[in-house]
């Protein structure tokens, strides 16, 4: 029971065509995993991604007045229009105690694990990331991928003796799992992951659950067929 | 008038000791600074920072239970214990509509450009801060520093644009204004910034804040002296 309907009330933005590395990564997801959690419709509006696809303009007319820095996806509902998914994912989640507590500490505890997510743990994941796709081969990425590295180790056994053997970051599921896992799941080098085997079984958890999984199928179901592949 | 005082029920810890180039940097800022702004009253708990100084332990123990990844600020206030100043600051203006509106659009907006900062900004630019102080004259930091910063300056570019000239992102100053001046005011090439006059003059109007000002100086105040400077 897919929540992707046409005629649906919110609707994101999503790339049309992304490079195949990038498939199942674009920011859309975790917005298209949230609204999955807790069964909430919505519909895309696909734009050009990125490359020359013959899908026209890189970006629509005026889409940076929507997003200012031209990323997916942009949000709407109803009057309100939001960019960057961590912002979306709060505002999904201030809709449903499934995905982010009514009341504090259990809603501001969940809003740092994202936080966390976002500026403690993804600035470095995704400059590794980045290495390998916008920078490949060149002299100066290894020696930059060996100076990261242990730093996201670091950070990543902390995390690891933070988690512990609980299922989740707190009591249950919310928007800070959510987020976190959607960037663990990012990590290129998956060694750093695999030294710590609850973190690697809670990011199993993590994409184990329907509504990641439906999320992932609808991301890729929109990006049409490579030139090359058609 | 500051708002630290010995008995407040707010408290967030801070570093003692930071090398000379982050002073003045240090993530307490931003909460300090959100807490000036509605001039509620907090107090420090310093804790080790970096380095041999002679302070005993660089973290308290069980630190790392308050917050998973050693950093500051942790943030106290009966009964919760918050990490990540994003999620703090995000607190703290949930208290006063003079940091962050009550209702949609203004609301999710603000916290749209915080996470924008966070995210979008910062990811970048703390890398390019850090290969000054963390890789500084290693011979793949300055290609490294030549790759990043025109992926910086598109950022800048697109920001100056949704700026404009305006005073502040949205309507009136909130959260998401203070998170991005404290981000831009990091970045370590003045050129960068420096080429958008409405950011350099967006910097300077949230630096010559009343509650800035305070912040900073009070951040100042609570660092030891350097033994070098003894």
């Amino acid at each position: 029971m897919m929540p992707v309907r046409s005629d649906a009330t919110i609707e994101i933005t999503a790339f049309a065509w992304v490079p195949p590395f990038a498939r199942g990564f674009v920011r859309d997801l975790r917005v298209r995993w949230a609204l999955e959690e807790i069964c909430l419709p919505y519909r895309t509006r696909l734009i050009g991604g990125a490359g020359d696809t013959g899908l026209g303009p890189l970006r629509p007319e005026n889409y940076y007045l929507e997003q200012p820095f031209g990323q997916v996806p942009v949000y709407k509902e109803s009057g309100l229009c939001l960019f960057e998914s961590g912002a979306i994912v709060l505002h999904i989640g201030e809709k449903d105690a499934r995905l982010l507590p009514r009341e504090d500490p259990g809603r501001a505890r969940a809003i740092a694990w994202m936080m966390a997510a976002l500026n403690s743990i993804e600035p470095q994941t995704m400059m590794l990331a980045m290495l390998g796709f916008a920078f490949p081969n060149q002299g100066w990425t290894e020696p930059a991928r060996q100076a990261l590295a242990p730093m996201i180790g670091t950070r990543l056994a902390r995390l690891s003796e933070a988690l512990g053997c609980k299922d989740w970051l707190e009591d249950g599921f919310t928007v800070g799992d959510l987020v976190m896992i959607d960037t663990l799941r990012a990590i290129p080098d998956a060694a750093l992951v695999a030294a710590h085997a609850n973190l690697a079984a809670y990011i199993e958890r993590g994409m184990s659950r329907p509504a990641f999984q439906r999320a992932f199928a609808a991301q890729w179901a929109d990006f049409i067929p490579d030139r090359q592949d058609a």
